[in-house]
């Protein structure tokens, strides 16, 4: 709660720097009928742009996932935008808003044989793998494509870590790159990923040090390694500092070169850094009371939750920032919760929330920085709910 | 790990016993195009007939949240059931099936105004509320309305006590009808949760006695109680033996006339244990890989995860069982993945799955017991896979 609190004193001051005119301006004039998010689709491509400038001559495959919106994905595509796609679904909305086949990498190390069929038709010849079970899939549905192989990282700094769903040990790489090889497929080159997070540039040197040792080992075997791909990881604003991203770009490029040399084609795959801070969640909340009157927590409940788009909150690890109609006097301990009958429809308990004194139902509440990784998440009707509505502007 | 093997050992003969003939002839003579949780509806309606019968003279309200397919809830109209409702969406799809209003409780504490409105207009009579807050909703927009007050229970037994988001303390109770009564709502009774999964009907005792006295203090205070909600936790078999639901049912209501006495109308509101061995999950393996050659435990990829449908898979808590095309031979220990892209998006990991040292990608694997809690859950489209398709047979 203490730390929690510290958060707070300042939120007014960076909530004024982190939401454009242009949404707060849409906000202040809309009305909505059930939580919605609304995008600014101008911000989220001003963020390209300066991740663009910053990891340059890097590519930026944009991670779809994080937000597969069309009109976003268009203008990206228009912008000069390459993707990250995790699917077929992702793949088709791509090609759909106008991508290239070559724009496109399938960065999914887990696929289905048909999608791999499907992809490849397409033209898609960049793959991640990370098996050789996922090799043979790749030589026998896109024999002679690109493949590239994902390390599992062992060293990262960032918030939250990833788990070792995905990646080999490094000691496995030039092994599946031989595996590859021999199995009729063209080993380009290595990914990673530094965790979901990583708020400093400088935060990348422990992985960049791990990935660097497996790319020396594969040049010294005679792999023509070309593609280098960081992945994302790229941080939001969560209520901790983040560099900005233009600086921090240049830090992290500044690291891979120290640590690679020349690359051919270095791709990173921002999705979160992207187009999380381009949107905000217009809210309602549905009741405000406490379990005793001698409690000093209140318990805020919102018209959403865990399961129609704030899944991210699941152990409280994405601490959202909240802005309310009734803010501006005395601020109080909440806990946060969705508004469905299930008792795991909690969003923050550990560190309650601080909101103010005077909050009630039918406020309506802003909650920053949600332009990434909710849409989708969103079910498709638990407890009767309808899914998240959007809104592009 | 240990504790998961001497489950499995058992597997078929549980399994067999679990699984409707339906279910499995119509599972061994259909191929299905991703994830697809197939709903013997015959089967849900037998278990509701044994739950009325074991609970009688109890009525069942289906919580409508576990699994709201509109033929399942057509079917269960026809049989005479009522329902327990978390929204607007769920009270509309129970009228749009044919309930009468009279047949539909509000069963959520936390309501919006508007669909109190909306809900009092189609003659719904019967709400929930744990807080004053949510009692001044419901006598502006539901004046005279029957109203039973949650109280938070403490001495749970179940496998899954619930948190503390829904409920009133003990003590808070009698001030709660009080007030009810004062703002000219007629509060009838009490309602309780005995928590998810109490797999055998002795594990009611403590919370029936917190809540008779209660209802006992109501009653001395002359509040004319006739409604006696016994909430839902009715069990499903994942593996852990439970008790059959007639004689589970028969078991609860000895105590609950042992605690209370005679009723004018009790109600139970089972969701789980009426519908989730009514349903069968058929997905595909997409990967199965060690990390590195030495390793005991492979990672198994299914083609459905967390944000698909297996979302009570959240800290391991439900263990689902698991019937593949590969059975038959030596078993292993295996980390379960699902598809996504997402790192958190493993199902069981800290207690691995026992599965056939055989199983490769491509084969079929079937999710028992996943009539409940899954298709609503599942995302609309996290990282492009398709929401869980679903067939009533």
């Amino acid at each position: 709660m203490v730390a929690g609190a510290a958060v707070v004193t300042d939120r007014r001051a960076f909530t004024e720097s982190r939401i454009s005119e242009k949404l707060s301006a849409y906000l202040d004039t809309h009305d909505f009928d059930g939580p919605t998010m609304v995008l600014d689709v101008d911000r989220a491509l001003d963020n390209y742009r300066a991740l663009a400038a910053g990891l340059a001559p890097a590519h930026i495959h944009y991670a779809v996932k994080a937000n597969p919106e069309p009109q976003l994905i268009r203008r990206l595509v228009a912008a000069g935008c390459r993707f990250d796609a995790a699917s077929r679904g992702e793949i088709a909305l791509c090609l759909d808003a106008g991508a290239g086949a070559d724009d496109i990498s399938f960065g999914n190390t887990v696929k289905k044989p048909s999608d791999i069929v499907w992809a490849r038709a397409r033209g898609i010849d960049l793959f991640a793998a990370d098996a050789t079970e996922e090799l043979d899939k790749l030589a026998l549905h896109a024999p002679g494509a690109r493949v590239y192989i994902r390390l599992l990282v062992e060293h990262s700094e960032a918030d939250w870590p990833l788990s070792r769903k995905f990646g080999a040990p490094a000691t496995e790489i030039l092994g599946l790159m031989r595996y590859a090889r021999a199995h009729g497929l063209n080993p380009v080159g290595i990914s990673f990923h530094v965790g979901s997070q990583t708020r400093r540039a400088g935060m990348w040197k422990p992985v960049l040090s791990e990935a660097a040792s497996v790319w020396a080992e594969a040049r010294a075997e005679g792999f023509d390694m070309t593609v280098l791909n960081i992945g994302g990881g790229f941080p939001a604003f969560y209520g901790e500092e983040v560099e900005a991203p233009v600086a921090y770009g240049h830090g992290v490029m500044d690291l891979v070169r120290e640590y690679f040399g020349e690359v051919e084609y270095v791709m990173a795959e921002p999705g979160r850094g992207l187009v999380a801070d381009a949107g905000v969640i217009s809210a309602e909340v549905l009741l405000v009371s406490r379990k005793r009157p001698s409690d000093i927590a209140r318990w805020v409940y919102l018209d959403i939750g865990k399961f129609s788009g704030l899944a991210e909150t699941m152990d409280e690890a994405i601490r959202y920032q909240f802005d309310t109609t009734a803010d501006g006097g005395e601020m109080g301990p909440c806990v946060l919760a969705g508004p469905s009958c299930d008792s795991a429809d909690v969003l923050y308990e550990k560190r309650p929330v601080m909101l103010p004194v005077a909050l009630r139902a039918g406020d309506r509440v802003r909650i920053l920085c949600t332009g990434a990784y909710t849409t989708t998440y969103s079910s498709v009707g638990f407890n009767g709910f309808e899914p998240l509505h959007v809104v592009c502007i």
